[in-house]
């Protein structure tokens, strides 16, 4: 067959334009304007077929691959995931051809029991002892499943007569926590002001005495306090909130505990760095991503509860003319009721496959590297001048910083005006766009509206691609070559 | 790096395991109940680092495809997707390795244009004038999406205060339509019992009569309708509701009118079969799902609708954190914010890239050989002794029936008992099993308890792979063969 042609090209196709092996000579990508890029990639559709032949569909895809981000480049630093663990990839592409859908065990039975078994291994990770899961596209959907489970549980009612006339149910998460519990409260029908959102420490961890005290505060003006919704790895600094004192608050007032580790979960395997989630087996509920720190590719995320039943009790629709109970298999494989999709992606495969290559004690090393990576890269940029931590401290592989350029280097901290600080802010934001013109370096930056803080640099260091010193010693002097003189 | 080995491995072993092109002479896989399975494929996971060399990566890698269903052999009918379109397969592949990702035009910027731009082609076809879009990871997301937009522009206020003290809430849709009408309904807190099922005619399609005076009376009641969400190929019988009669009722009623087309909304690109869709055009959204009967790979979904920036005014947190607006190029490209997720996998580009690659009439000239193969397998079993029609007349290409074996062959309707429909239905059970363990041919079976009936094998006719003569044929000839002696 013809379209087979470029099947069997892919893999070259993608190895000349340097998606598996760039190096640091290499540039990331190409930058363009929006509309520049749009003519360089004529995106105009026609009628008349068949338009392409083997040759030219061949340039489209190689055009479009030229001039996208390398994930995989070793100075892509940009997002919370970066280029996919190859292995992961091979299963990736093969579920792929497959073309399989995550449903019954009729419609893909290898990948049911590929995904029920990979849930069984989690779960048990997590220290839950029994309970069940669900793969979702991307964390903000499981955290949004919390919610939903943790509404089920409490007034089960409202899955037969809405919300009206409900008692307010309030969720309690740090101000900050990931933005998808906010918008899954909006979907939900709770309303965004019953988030309350609780001050974090200097550390970036929830503060637990004005947790207990919203709790508390919430209960007596007569409203239902019904998720704690903590973070174990926060977006910007990385923080783990104190699992175990918030499950106490959680224990004593009778209220869901939802982990959100999309991030920071990774460190479930790394024996050296496992207590930052102590407590974790508390929650009644987790949210995984192996999809960021870990490298499985995208999309690639688990929600986890130590309740049975709920899934079902809370989703199925019960629709006979697709989950028939009178079938040639044992049925408890068909978990297609179980969610609030229909068809799902098969996401598990690649993760069970990853973890079946390589064993998990690798997973663990990748983990104890990206830590110690950051922490090298946080102690030279704390005695380097042209750098400026946010934080004296990290918890996890975020290191947020600001780069100080030559003119704006001072003697001493008593000089920092409002001025200065302005243009530092300035500096950001200009350095920034000259990495990402020159193709040569790619990190993120953010601000911090919480502390007034303006616009830095964000490092985040994953397993995938494996980090080196080499690689952390580059970010510092790209920067300072391209910032020197701003 | 070794791990690319087995990357470079991946065409050639799906090759070598008849995932491109099986003959119906090879099963479509080999059936193993779940616990023989299992022990087959040997999931268990060990600590032990590495686990695999490249070889036996290969051989985990090659059992795994082995023993999964071959979604693009000839003789596999049983869902609404099969085997995908090997271009679009192609891309799905570079956009896996290159693991980018759908938020901001930083993080992906070809995909970003690629993705506004197949929204806007789409939006076109459906007969929008401007609107807005957002790919989500299937049908049952996409119809979410409609009740949550429809909700918010009636009632901006329930984003901020939730839907406590709401005037209820109402949803219609018929007793015909997906499941996921209903479980969109739950999580967003509306409840089931606010989804009125009205009932559908001999035909499937919605009774506009009852639909008229449901809304009618539910505003007497106090109640304020919400979404009428129809169907345009509904999942049994590929029923198309009359949208323009509907639209009519939601337009005297300033009802938010949602058609799902995610089965039947392929009819678009054919000049002969579009007049199923007529009225789409009045639509306030579609949801469609090139996955299904178009080949796209799984997942690819889209909700579009004609209002703008209702998903921007629903669905926004404004993290600053994430969506600066600072930025070094035009933000309008960051559509991150629209989204109910945070990241999202790149599903637009497998889509676009087969419309580039093979041209819109393509689309069309494969939805009419799908409705030719559908009509002429239909034309072939109603005067065939050994099939019995569900239906006299189908919309689609949706064909239910029922297999009737020798000994339950009648001289005339008068003799179907109630103990004859009771063996009718059990051959179906019987004969599925025997065709699934033989491997030979997969065709779905459903019941359809509103009219009281039950299981018939429900045959859908997809474009891709290519459906011909020859395979419907198959599906005749292979039953009698199987099924003769029941």
């Amino acid at each position: 067959m013809q379209d087979l042609e470029l099947l069997s090209k892919v893999f070259e196709i993608l190895k000349s334009e340097k998606v598996f092996d760039s190096s640091s000579e290499d540039i990331i990508f190409p930058f363009k304007d929006p509309d520049s890029l749009k003519s360089i990639l004529n995106l105009e559709l026609s009628n008349g077929s068949p338009k392409l032949n083997s040759s030219t569909q061949e340039d489209v895809l190689r055009k479009i691959v030229r001039y996208s981000i390398k994930t995989a480049h070793p100075n892509y630093h940009n997002e919370m995931y970066a280029g996919p663990d190859w292995l992961g990839l091979a299963a990736s592409w093969a579920t792929d051809a497959l073309n399989a859908c995550q449903f019954t065990y009729e419609a893909a039975p290898v990948f049911s029991l590929v995904e029920s078994f990979t849930l069984e291994y989690f779960l048990k990770l997590c220290g839950f002892d029994g309970g069940e899961g669900v793969f979702s596209p991307g964390g903000s959907m499981t955290n949004m499943y919390a919610i939903a489970m943790a509404r089920h549980k409490l007034v089960p009612g409202i899955k037969r007569h809405g919300m009206y006339g409900q008692q307010k149910l309030i969720v309690f998460t740090s101000e900050d926590s990931h933005y998808s519990v906010t918008k899954s409260v909006n979907w939900l029908g709770l309303g965004e002001e019953n988030v309350l959102k609780i001050k974090t420490d200097d550390t970036s961890r929830i503060d637990t005495v004005e947790l207990e005290a919203a709790v508390v505060a919430s209960i007596a003006e007569g409203s239902k306090p019904l998720v704690v919704s903590v973070t174990a790895g926060t977006t910007v600094f990385g923080a783990f909130d104190d699992l175990n004192r918030v499950a106490d608050i959680c224990q004593q007032h009778g209220i869901w505990l939802h982990v959100d580790a999309s991030w920071g979960g990774a460190a479930i395997f790394s024996e050296r760095h496992k207590p930052l989630l102590a407590g974790l087996e508390r929650a009644d509920s987790v949210s995984l991503c192996p999809q960021k720190m870990l490298g499985a590719p995208l999309q690639c995320a688990m929600f986890l509860m130590k309740h049975s039943g709920l899934l079902v009790g809370c989703n199925a629709s019960c629709a006979e003319y697709l989950f028939q109970i009178d079938k040639y298999y044992d049925i408890s494989y068909d978990t297609g009721d179980m969610s609030v999709q229909c068809s799902r992606k098969i996401d598990s495969f690649k993760l069970w496959f990853m973890l079946k290559a390589r064993g998990s004690n690798w997973f663990g090393a990748s983990v104890d590297n990206a830590m110690s990576c950051a922490a090298y890269f946080h102690a030279a940029i704390a005695t380097n001048i042209f750098f400026k931590p946010v934080r004296s401290e990290y918890q996890f592989t975020n290191v947020c910083f600001w780069f100080i350029p030559k003119r704006l280097q001072l003697s001493s901290p008593a000089e920092e005006t409002k001025e200065w600080w302005a243009e530092v802010y300035k500096v950001t934001l200009a350095l920034k766009e000259k990495m990402v013109k020159k193709g040569s370096l790619m990190v993120s930056y953010s601000s911090y509206p919480q502390k007034n803080l303006g616009n830095f640099f964000r490092l985040v260091v994953k397993c995938v691609p494996e980090p080196t010193i080499a690689r952390m010693d580059f970010v510092i002097s790209e920067m300072i070559a391209l910032g020197y003189d701003m």
